[in-house]
């Protein structure tokens, strides 16, 4: 009977290890309570109508389908019992030797849960979802708003938090605005939408070196993005938000808030932390050891953005998809030499690829090593980037179309609205005003 | 102040109407629930995964931005005051000089409603999400299934009704389960799946010449989709559905079915109905005078599949997307020469191009006049007119770029199962199995 090496978590992390093991002598279940792997750097351009599911997500049984050794089974992991060696399902349970947990981070409101409701963050398709229905719905209510200060609500825009995700989105919602929807209302000119970008630091892209948060204000500044930094949001609600700053608080009555000011590790790292003892740090990251594997239970490994690992400056590893893939492969290698009987390996170490982001049109910022540099060059590593990194060559096809009549056109396809979602969202009833009547009938 | 030109609905009907009154001094309101015009032939295609919904819609703002006498008014129409001239909307209302109701069909169980939770129709965006989504959970909870009867229950794909609709998505499902699936399961073979199609009739696509029934009945079974003639269905539910037939009645466990065994007017006609007193026929359809107006209000007019209109064989017309264009074509030329005191029109008359469905890989059939032909020829024009009618270029091209690669590696990318659809559809619980091993670890 084979060993059983079960994988929890089918993304960059969890599907590397999974593809590492090709060929091993034993049974590997990849459980995933999504049946696709989600090309989470390009989640951003869904959420802006750029892009269709279908082009960023790849089922999960397809990639796999030729390494005979792998079962993927569509199921959501509850629990842990470590001394047993079962991971527990919602619905059943699944015996391993080997458990690799690779489930992510979700969303993190840092005690505001209910913002979740108002201000919805990215991380999943599903929000990807919900953050398109809503930019795109607002134009549409503010076309019927007959008050000029509600119509300007709903016209107002607002990303909290600077991070990567948080100004590729600023940045695709001003295109959106002046561009994409350019002459298709009759009551507002989506042009004068107010796009807001919400920092708490005192500056953007507070994880890159400081020239480059400069450049990046910049290139936002040219797009139509007002960028407030050094101001913490201190409420939300269907109306709009507040945040305070030195001189006082300010309130923006805005109808489509996206938050991407926080995550933290998947509730399954809770879970594993009090099953085993494992300690976590602030965001819920387990503390691993060097090996990445659990302490006590060394057939336990933790990968991805839920591990807390140190890289070789003493902090903890940024949550990029280079990180979770090298920690699949070195788990991999890992297994492969314990079940040699080869003894133990060297503890587990970053090579740092850099990072790129993305702003606008011909605009990018990348840190990589000591090199920093920004504009054109940058934006065009950025598209062969992430052109190349898509999983299958259909997909690279069909999203460099997209891109390149968004590029030439300024199309953007993924508009509809679905009446489900519609019904979903938080609107304030009262706003819509009675009769329609078109103003410029012409 | 120009006349109000109300439109209900952005279908083929309604936005042939708009766009023919392009330049005319008037302005045109073109009321949907929905912000997106969809290209209902190829939305068999979104059901089974190979389309995005992008793909196959396009905004109605978008169309329509540069007619700068139309304004798009995202709203739906609930009833009607034709002595006010007035549409009443959920939340608030429109007045109109003239009105062109075109709110097509929905989906129609002859008195069973409560089948339509177990044997969705294809109508709808909503509709083609709900059955992609159950038929790729469908194998999940087959590769998971334990007990032989359940695990062929699983397997086991319906769809009652052959019409154009029927054959397209019973020819589809068969070739996910031959081709597109294949090698990616573990524990079930896809290809084993059974597809079954059910007519009431004495046989298959009874809308077209029987000589063509006999050729995609043979296609169908090349195919692998098994055809049940002359059987009538007489309940549907969780666990499968039941049929009547002459030798008595068969009972077939089968968690996936699709209705598209009929379909009636949207139950706006029957608003319309009452407060104008016009007829219906059988399918709600409203009985409009010749020139497509209603009986005593002739600014009002009935379009497209809600309107029962006589062709030259005194046979009402097919639902079909050139009866439609047509008629709107028709009313803005009639509207035109009204507002030019131009007097009464000549009674609509319909223009037959004939019919064409397309059943599997290199075979479809068509009847364009006395000409009936199949195969490979047919297949081709299917391919070629669909892809020149979609509306914009950009999906053209990645509409082309999806079929050549299905055509070449049967890819399928559309199979996202989404979170929230999962818990929507009605599982039986008891059928999943506790415990999950793979049986053929390598």
């Amino acid at each position: 009977m084979p060993r059983h090496v079960v994988i929890i978590g089918g993304g960059f992390g969890g599907l590397c290890a999974a593809r590492a093991l090709a060929g091993a002598d034993i049974a590997i279940t990849v459980i995933d309570k999504r049946n696709f792997h989600l090309f989470q750097p390009l989640l951003y351009q869904v959420a802006t109508g750029l892009l269709s599911p279908a082009e960023i997500t790849t089922p999960l049984r397809h990639i796999l389908k030729k390494q005979r050794n792998v079962s993927v089974l569509l199921a959501e992991a509850v629990d842990f019992d470590p001394a047993g060696r079962r991971v527990i399902l919602a619905d059943g349970e699944v015996d391993y030797d080997y458990l690799i947990v690779a489930a992510g981070m979700v969303n993190a409101y840092h005690g505001h849960d209910g913002w979740s409701t108002f201000a919805p963050g990215l991380k999943t398709m599903e929000d990807a979802s919900t953050i398109r229905q809503k930019i795109f719905y607002a134009f549409e209510v503010a076309e019927r708003e007959r008050d000029p200060a509600l119509k300007q609500a709903w016209l107002t825009f607002t990303v909290i938090g600077s991070g990567s995700t948080g100004i590729e989105l600023a940045g695709m919602i001003a295109e959106i605005c002046r561009s994409s929807l350019k002459g298709e209302f009759r009551t507002i000119r989506p042009e004068d939408a107010q796009v807001l970008l919400i920092e708490a630091a005192d500056r953007i892209l507070p994880g890159y070196p400081p020239d480059l948060s400069v450049k990046a204000a910049r290139a936002l500044d040219r797009l139509g993005v007002r960028t407030l930094t050094g101001a913490r949001v201190v409420s939300i609600d269907a109306e709009g938000l507040v945040y305070a700053h030195p001189a006082g608080r300010t309130s923006i009555p805005a109808r489509t808030i996206v938050w991407s000011s926080g995550v933290k590790a998947s509730p399954l790292a809770e879970r594993l932390a009090e099953k085993t003892g494992l300690p976590t740090d602030r965001q819920g990251r387990l503390m691993v050891r060097p090996d990445l594997s659990v302490e006590g239970y060394p057939e336990i490994f933790v990968i991805g953005d839920m591990a807390h690992v140190r890289g070789k400056d003493g902090r903890p590893l940024p949550g990029l998809a280079p990180a979770a893939t090298q920690q699949g492969r070195y788990v991999a290698r890992l297994i492969r030499k314990r079940l040699a009987g080869q003894g133990e390996a060297r503890p587990f170490a970053y090579f740092d690829k850099g990072t790129l982001s993305v702003i606008g049109r011909h605009q990018a910022v990348a840190a990589i090593g000591r090199w920093h540099f920004s504009g054109f060059l940058a934006w065009l590593l950025w598209l062969f980037i992430h052109l190349i990194l898509l999983i299958n060559f259909e997909n690279r096809l069909i999203v460099l179309t997209r891109w390149a009549f968004q590029y030439f056109v300024f199309s953007r396809g993924g508009r509809q609205l679905c009446q489900e979602g519609i019904l979903k969202l938080p609107i304030s009833k009262g706003g819509v005003s009675e009769s329609f009547k078109p103003l410029n009938r012409c």
